[in-house]
């Protein structure tokens, strides 16, 4: 019931609407003329899907629909769900059903599973890195187009926290805007105007004053832009639990434990979803 | 007119119905609030697409689109095109139009922007480690699923060469189709009768015993699977020019070199479009 | 840059893509054959859009795209805007063209603009009768499939506020999730654990002292559901602004006023998109 | 076999197909999270959709497809078919299963449900109050963009007759079309060369002298414009069955009788499909 | 303003999304890669449509929209409009712009072009072959799918009519609806009952017995299904214009003058959509 | 396994889609209103698809995914495969079901396959005309928009060979090409600097003279335009073998033999597409 222990599967209508558009994609026109070429078109196989290096699984759903989308009657046995750890040489699933199916269907699987469960693995790195801590990383809206549903999923399954979805979701008021409104206190006061009682409003500060300000127009977070650990820490005494504190700015595993220490709520990164290196999964035929 | 210098851009109409989807997974329901609230619907502004880091540059219609959406007027200057270089530090763009159309295509732009130039960069950084050899480097159907066309375009953009878009273009015969077809020559026989006199073949082999068989059955290129630099460099004397030779499995900035070294073509990298790292670009207003 | 005089218009691109689709549904396959059959394809034509009862006018973006899509060159000029109140024989637009595009184009623009113009209406009649209190009426997800986003936006445009557009913009425990996670307390402490940082909790009581309860776990809002004008006034004082309250259930324009006069924050009615009629407008030749 | 017993439901793969978009403009891109922090992913549940107020059904496969879409293996009993009238706090059907599919399906299921039971059941006391006449009401283009087929459908359940669906299926000639062509009996002539055979004609007049010229070019049907019931009187007396009579024009559920009695077949009602309020059904768990 | 001269083009929203999506189909991922490889970015060039044979011209829309899609400022002179005749040798339009968009679209343009001209010309032979008698061929729903109602345009563009565009717009009772129903006039009293005021009723008889009975019950058309040139004849005597006669079935253009001749109003011909030869168009280069 | 016997079926998920797609065009808005005014809704039937003529079968799934989108149980038996052939009277397939389901999906189901079917007749008429030669006829980029893949699925189950689905999957280098890049070397250095290494070159010639250029630039695949036999033949000797050669350019069956005779390895024919008459197929109640 809590984000860590989050089994909430996606809904399945839209992961099956997202891999018939990846295997339009991956067919072409004369579909997969390899398998075509070389394979009975009743032959039957069984192949598991095995981690070629350790990771968090992420993206199990859109493997198994890249498959019965071809096979409707294959047989998926996950071993690994969503969320788990795989070690580097274990079976994550197995499919048995027509050859031509696993086939045809095996890269848009691993496409969409290396995918998320490269974003999945690199947040609960950044997780390991900063347990024991209170805080937690936390992902941005700076996500691959067309995917940040399924992104944002997999930051979860790390352990990772999810910032706006969309636009619409909160007011996050940046420079531009504080400078457009004529201060922090005229942009929060347009903010709260203009939002809805369900909405809450952050500001992205670059300085402790700028923080005073914040806290004065009472917002429910605020984002400390490229600040030093000490100033974080600082920050941290300032706030004294008035708003949530999200750190942002070039943070890496090097850097994040730190900046934990330092007392924040939460540590924001981009590159969870913007340059996470894919998880090495490959599929093995018996 | 060559791939080299390719200047050719993506068809306008298929990015700025990429870039509709984007939006209005970026938009919501309620569109930017924070913008909406804060910013003055008549106000302009000056903004420039900046490099934080170096890099190659690719995308750069989708930034154009993602603001010109908003404001059909907005007045965009491209100062590095798709495939140039950019120093960290210096500009790309110059977006001058509505204060809120910039603010809020601003997401959009950049995710697309510095997805496309990180894959660009990445390949241009390959391909400046094996300058000199014959070789270049070619990516993989290993894309993020929905972008593949964008992404082996910004494999062009970085100078690298493009492998099959879908399973369609081209047979490529790996070790299951080999299996079930009863040996390397009946699988090539079974692929030749049935593709088409514009369809080139390509077979996959992990030893020069294979690649023997293969060479003796007239395809166009071999995929020298997982093969150290010797054995590579021996495959190459055995082709004699035969068949295009395409090495592949594990490749990285550092073993690179010696894989062109040895005498391939193509050297084909998963890691170009599912593992690049984003570019840094940033958008910093006048 | 407040929610009163909000004049942020829908994007544009979303409103030509709507338009398309409802002049699909409208033109058939063969067209407005009765135009084709009886008007010149070069005459041309001046109409205005005439309330035929007052009101406030809300999509008036969608009456231009009706006819700028059939005659991109036509003039439309807006004559109240969005948000504006119109007198019973008052102009809204006035727009001139080819008189064919004006024609075909009618039933979609006004099928749109009667429909906000009508939620628009009454939302303003909510408005106007709580005028002077804290109050302010607010919609739910009680909305016609396929237009919430657009029936929202008409809720602001007649001065109300809007609850959440989605099931992921915040959490509203209700009595099911209530019981389901044995108490109150328990499910927001489910709720809190499961929410990102951004997202509000409100959670759904009917007595007080489910309200009191919902207070101690400092929840963002409460919807007092179902209760008496006394009850209401009792949990504003129980409250004590702790927490943003809302009224819901069975409001009518009879019973509004003493439930904002209760002191209540927000007083939600499904009515306001699900029962509107629409704002009786007409195209008047000249 | 007749409208009156009509049991035709809607194509299945179009109920689902529109409830998939109306899921998804519900969900957002997180999905329900109140219920995913709160309710466990393997418990079940029993609900009931229960009439809050006496009505006509219409638009049960919406609901059923909007549960069946999340929990494919529920149990959907349908206890009142669509035309069927519920009774105040009678069931309309009960639905068991996964209790996540039913506290996520919920919101669709009777948007869609009230929104096209509130069109047949003003529909059906339309043709109450007209009840032994030999007319029946009929409803016009001014429907909810993008639904249409579903709401014409919800009429034909609450007993009324459909007008044109598209402006391809019958010629209707109003005023405009007539200036333009230069008087009605050209406009009819015109409007007979380019149509079809298949195809019927109907014009629109506001006096007895346009319905002689009318009636004299042989159309199909005559739409009586805002006459009186007078007026109506003697134009069916004029008619003498020579065309379909439809009287349209500010009818309400207290003129509709007189208009009935003066023995036009049809009277066409905007608000049947643009103001009809939705029809308050709930979900009770059992 | 009639049938035979209209110029109603198609809506071009429609028409602009018809061929967005023949060229996704048409470029595939990668583009027009023997363009983009051989022809300078900045080159212009002229080109001529050309007719190779004699014919009617229809959906020249279609391929000005396939250049302009490309080069939105690309210059394009219809010569010839829809609905007229070509000679052979004939110029239809002349494009100017850049040489890739001219290329790139070209096949797009004639694919639309030729089909459509075929379906035009077809029919106009037809027309020409019954010119003098008081009938007109008229298309069937035998249309390729996605087409219907662009062929149908073809057809009407060739001085043909049209049947039904949809199984919603008309009544139509074959032997398996009177087998269904218990008879002729119980089909006929059902569809009466079922169908609105709008719809017309055609039912398909194959004898003159039948059509006795069809008459009978006063339909609006009857389709002479397969019957000899004599019995048409004869059953144009016995219905006395009291319904619209079409007869049906393999019909040809060495037949149809003999079947017009007969005196039906109609001569329905499957063929003209769906074996209709593609007219020989061609793109010259100045 | 080879071209000859292929029996791999299209994949369902398109085939599904694309016939929904086509029955929402032949539904319209209020679907088959002569079925639902005629049969009743629990009827039962049985239907068998007769060949009226001789033929070869294709998209024999199109017809099984129209009868059941509309009943899922309904039973589909197959007696003649895609690629097999029909003699006039015999029965193609048999299906069982609902009553409603048979007669609404008729149309659509014929539709489809009489249009693969036509296809595959036309090329398997070629194919006959040339039996015993080395020669294989090939279809065009000259098919029915939105229907490419389709249609080179019929010419494969023909016995024919597929040319370019789309513009990226080979280059072919025509007069304008060459023209514009100043020479045939000059065209084919540069389609070779630009096209992958799995990409095919094909150059169009219209002389002797350029051929033996071509070849002289060692292309994959030469297409001979418009020549005479005699020139074919000399083409034949020429080339050696050393590249595919195509000829091109209004053959017809009495032209296609000797210009097979005369050596090629490819008849290319547009018209196998463009211009294939529908197989005559109909659907018989038992």
């Amino acid at each position: 019931m809590t984000g860590d222990s989050d089994t909430g599967r996606l809904p399945q209508f839209q992961v099956y609407r997202a891999v018939a558009a990846a295997l339009d994609e991956d067919l072409g026109q004369a579909g997969d003329i390899t398998t075509l070429a070389t394979i009975d078109e009743n032959a039957t196989a069984t192949a598991d899907i095995v981690a070629r290096q350790a990771g968090c699984i992420a993206g199990i759903q859109f493997a198994e629909a890249s498959f019965k989308t071809f096979h409707h009657g294959a047989h998926f046995e996950e071993k690994i769900g969503d969320g788990g750890m795989a070690k580097a040489g274990e079976t994550i699933a197995r499919i048995q059903g027509n050859a031509r199916a696993l086939l045809t269907g095996e890269r848009v699987a691993l496409n969409y599973l290396c995918h998320l469960s490269g974003i999945a693995t690199l947040t609960r790195r950044y997780m390991d890195e900063i347990a024991g801590t209170g805080a937690r990383v936390c992902c941005t809206r700076k996500t691959t187009p067309h995917l940040r549903a399924f992104e944002k999923y997999a930051v979860r399954m790390g352990g990772g926290a999810n910032h706006r979805f969309t636009l619409s979701d909160a007011i996050l008021i940046k420079d531009n805007h504080i400078a457009a409104a004529g201060g922090i206190g005229k942009a929060i006061a347009g903010a709260r105007a203009y939002a809805g009682h369900m909405v809450k409003i952050e500001v992205e500060v670059d300085s402790l004053d700028q923080l005073e300000q914040a806290l004065k127009h009472k917002v429910d977070a605020v984002l400390l832009d490229n600040m030093d650990v000490k100033s974080l820490a600082q920050a941290v005494k300032t706030a004294k639990g008035r708003a949530v504190l999200e750190a942002s700015g070039g943070v890496t595993l090097e850097t994040v434990r730190a900046i934990a220490d330092a007392g924040v709520d939460l540590i924001s990164i981009g590159a969870l979803t913007h340059s996470a290196p894919a998880l090495d999964l490959g599929l093995d035929w018996s």
